[in-house]
């Protein structure tokens, strides 16, 4: 960030009065522009015991196998955002279960979100986002073409869970390098 | 937003190519401003059976009492949010329990997030955030002055699930007029 988004004042970075951290705030109007965590909402799309899984057609990670999920947008709820990037990626719509997975990424600032859920009738598609999508048996899920950690870890705590049908709230951090 | 934080040309409110949604974009420099929901982070502070309220010191709902919880940061996690909020608003350390609550508020583009929690050796003060806090038992709370109705439900919830000493995951929306 180098201007301010409402009057065009160059900002700099200082700590506001009451507060202890470094912000941009413009000496010109005064505002304060705070920058916060983005949630990442998704499902796992499942359909006679087989998972969906999307090719993904855009980079971050082209080419690699990933559920369907996607930034949650101003004016949506968590589990309508789960559902839209569903429909999106790969043209499913879903009943949803409960929520399933939430991983906190420090270092990128995002929170992931993984509801549980049911593909209505068996059909889906190959969405904008998406190369092609496949409904995979746990024998055939491609492990080494996963496209981000928290789809695998979601992915084997699924597996896992499902031999005994429970599927308890998992909540994990995945820190690498932070910020200082 | 009016101006590009990144070069400070008028920005234009269009749906980019490959979107289906108004952004804010730089004709100049071509970035796209996306706006995501934010996630507030809290925790139920729990000491022999009574529960830590805060009297908020500052706007919104000033004068009223609110459990402990504020926006996330960038470069944290949910916990350490929900521990950090704990501590800035009444100076209490926390040992965090599960999460509790979460609810959606798509009209103002929020996700509330609660955390059970104890007080570690029942210490707390009161912040700078705050004008008073206290410990209230069950019959206690002042239901007529809670802040929000996020942590209205909140209370609610515990006090109803603490009777059997089970506390699943509660994931609700609260749901008025949206923005089209």
């Amino acid at each position: 960030m180098k201007f301010c988004s409402l009057c065009a004042t160059p900002v700099v970075q200082k700590i506001p009065e009451g507060d202890s951290r470094l912000r941009y705030v413009c000496p010109g109007c005064g505002e304060i522009h705070y920058q916060n965590p983005n949630i990442v909402a998704g499902t796992i799309p499942v359909y006679e015991n087989k998972i969906l899984l999307c090719k993904r057609a855009i980079e971050p990670r082209k080419g690699f196998w990933t559920l369907p999920a996607g930034f949650m947008e101003n004016q949506e709820t968590t589990t309508e955002a789960a559902v839209r990037e569903t429909w999106e990626e790969a043209l499913a719509r879903v009943k949803l279960g409960t929520l399933y997975t939430l991983f906190n990424i420090p270092q990128i600032d995002q929170v992931h979100l993984f509801f549980l859920a049911t593909i209505k009738d068996g059909q889906y598609g190959v969405g904008e986002e998406s190369l092609e999508t496949r409904l995979f048996s746990e024998s055939e899920i491609p492990w080494d073409e996963i496209s981000f950690p928290t789809v695998k870890k979601t992915l084997q705590y699924f597996i896992e869970d499902r031999s005994n049908q429970e599927f308890p709230l998992r909540v994990e951090d995945i820190v690498r390098d932070r910020k200082t």
